[in-house]
């Protein structure tokens, strides 16, 4: 089978830009409807994409009076897309930190069954201070911790999906028999952070369970991706740096009994789009010139573990802490480190490149300059496909799918129709099997 | 204003009759597919009904090769109806002992931003030991715990609903302001059961919150229900203990601060209709003709605290703990005792007076007897409307829209047309009132 492109719509507000909602390519109010993003996942159908996906947080932040990102809850949100579309996979970010697996397991049990099989869940740990405050913390709980329970997490969280085998209902009217109860597992789960006793109230979703995703690339992200991620979101800013992680990642599968097309690795990127390589680099920097710089002070100081705001923008970047210091997102700041240093940026210029997507790549281009650095990537040993940010939405989205996405077509790297009906499907990846249907195959598929 | 029924559909697989899967007038299949509750919440909405509601438990419960109504999630089931209708309300059953509020709080704004303001909570506490079970502990929480982390849960949740102002949202993107800090509040709450710093990360909601709905009636319940409650389903069997409670309920508000017309009691009722009174008792024979004994024998234990798998079924019941030792739900326990011991009934007959709706008024008649009994409710003091628990469906939810609707709209008990445009306005209640805008107008409506 040819190899093909895996393309993912990360949607945010009215784009991924920090100024995007101040630009006039942007309506601001529309980040508070559904009707905008319900529109954003038919977009992307049309244009074929594996999924959409959103992020998430459990906090306000600090930035209320500049944030226009915290509007739906991910897995409603994604439940409102399902009823309007038909293919296009929906991703949620949820976290392990401050959720129960059984609670969790069985939202997206619910939103798979509602979605046809479309639902993936983007595995994340919640390392704000802000977010710990909101469930009963003063802190976050430190790194190793948090990585701790989100395994055990995992592991029932999957114990729970598999528990009614796939012929388990057998809804026979006459005899009475709405399920087999020999086919309904309980999850008899006692662990270090969770009791589980029953079997979900779910009975089984077309996937089996949801597509696994994972986006933190710390040493423990990295494992945790191996183990259990079957797509990961990165940030990789050259092709170097690009074929390293990738390598680096596949490398680990075997330890977990996976094979390297078990995982697709998804590097964003935030492409700015024109007809002229010129146009689109000026476009790129009218958004440039919308950012306020006492925001981004904010996000940078809070990437980066120190107080910047009233650092000068015009100097290079103070001292900064080493990265066991950091108990946040450890992957984020030895990015946004590197960026620093690398090129000795001032402060100021620095937010200017973390501006398009808070590290991830930005790129100014023509179509076909853009469908070149992702052909180059993919083939390249860097990526399976990207993680395509819009800066600015819908308008950043739909040059995307009626202008990049023919061009892949053309040149056979993309979908000229959705192959599956699942997210797994349309991923290429293999059927969950069930543990308890085939014991053998689901101990070999999960090491 | 005219007073004027409201009518609540609650939704359950294909039927509330716990044969109704078995019957020909069912298709049991549909009880696994969303597009069988969409479609119950366009018929609801044709009649023109306040609401459609799931109840809720988190766990499979011991009859799992008889259940056919634990499929979906609440919240995500009825997003996915909210966008294939515009008028009826959404109610879902979430529990406060085993949810955090700040992700609760959030999933119900949430949902009320989707579908336009349409969102209610129906508050559980949680009683079985299959749940507990599900989350860490060996058994539930005692009865009186439960309710005392409720109230907490509850008193958390409404701050984070008022936590944005609803002006607070600018969207200037010219001056780049998205929203006025000093208009959005942190709930800053520290009590014994939940610390929650943050302003929720939701920017406010239609109804400003959902509309809150209870169905305990227990002492602790009605209190409970008396303080936050706006519409309470109740399971009274006959005309006099409506009253009864009606007026019991009703008197406890003023304790609180709040006036009757600010909660609505809604009654169950199980209606069979036919064209004639006798095809409609012969139609609820069908249904009590298929019920399997052993799995009725199985929810009969549960309700009653007892092992009654092995007592004979034409034998009367055996004696039953007081009421002191039921620590799950109290008030159906004391239901169903009263009707055993009131009539004097075997096990088998209890088994058939309960199959229509575990407790709740079983009613066969004509279209225009049930909307006399309906009536003879309304004006007689025991119901502000009803909790229509159609016995078999979709077809049991059609005939009561088709046929009874048209009957109660004809004696002006009934609206002609959706008149508000949110569930709270639909309910007739006051609009909400947060508590940082009007102070004092929040104090006196939150006692």
């Amino acid at each position: 089978m040819t190899r093909t492109l895996h393309l993912n719509a990360f949607l945010m507000g009215v784009g991924h830009h920090e100024a995007a909602w101040r630009h006039p390519l942007t309506s601001a109010p529309d980040a508070l409807t559904a009707a905008h993003y319900v529109r954003l996942g038919q977009i992307a159908e049309r244009g074929l994409l594996d999924s959409v996906f959103f992020a998430d947080g459990l906090a306000v932040g600090p930035n209320v009076h500049r944030n226009t990102q915290a509007v739906f809850e991910p897995i409603t949100l994604l439940t409102a897309i399902a009823g309007a579309t038909n293919h296009v996979g929906l991703i949620a970010t949820a976290s392990t930190t401050y959720n129960e697996p059984y609670t969790l397991a069985r939202a997206f049990a619910s939103l798979d069954r509602i979605s046809g099989g479309r639902a993936g869940w983007n595995i994340v740990t919640s390392g704000s201070d802000e977010e710990a405050a909101n469930y009963g913390y003063d802190r976050a709980p430190v790194h190793a911790g948090r990585y701790g329970r989100a395994t055990e997490f995992l592991d029932v969280a999957l114990t729970l999906w598999d528990s009614w085998e796939p012929d388990a209902v057998e809804l026979d009217a006459e005899a009475g028999v709405f399920a087999d109860p020999a086919k309904v597992h309980p999850a008899e789960h006692v662990g270090e952070h969770f009791s589980v006793a029953g079997a979900l109230n779910v009975p089984g979703s077309p996937q089996g369970r949801p597509v696994l995703v994972q986006a933190g690339s710390s040493e423990s992200g990295k494992e945790f991706a191996a183990q259990y991620a079957e797509a990961v979101f990165t940030a990789q800013r050259t092709l170097a740096e690009g074929q390293e992680f990738y390598a680096d990642l596949k490398g680990r599968l075997a330890a977990y009994g996976r094979s390297p097309d078990d995982l697709a690795v998804l590097p964003g990127i935030v492409p700015f789009i024109a007809d002229t390589a010129e146009e689109a680099r000026a476009l790129e920097q009218e958004f440039t010139d919308l950012i306020s710089p006492d925001y981004a002070l904010r996000q940078l100081s809070r990437m980066l573990g120190i107080d910047l705001t009233d650092h000068p923008l015009d100097a290079p970047l103070p001292p900064l802490p080493t990265i066991d210091r950091i108990e946040g997102n450890k992957s984020r700041y030895q990015l946004v480190r590197d960026l620093a240093e690398g090129e000795q940026l001032t402060v100021r210029e620095l937010i200017g490149r973390l501006g398009g997507g808070r590290g991830h790549r930005t790129f100014a281009g023509t179509p076909e300059q853009v469908a070149d650095e992702i052909q180059a990537w993919f083939e390249g040993g860097s990526a399976d496909g990207f993680n395509v940010m819009p800066p600015y939405l819908p308008g950043g989205l739909e040059v995307f799918v009626d202008r990049v996405v023919p061009i892949l077509q053309q040149r056979g790297l993309f979908r000229t129709s959705y192959s599956g009906s699942t997210l797994r499907e349309n991923l290429g990846l293999r059927p969950h099997v069930n543990r308890y249907t085939e014991p053998a195959a689901a101990a070999r598929a999960s090491g």
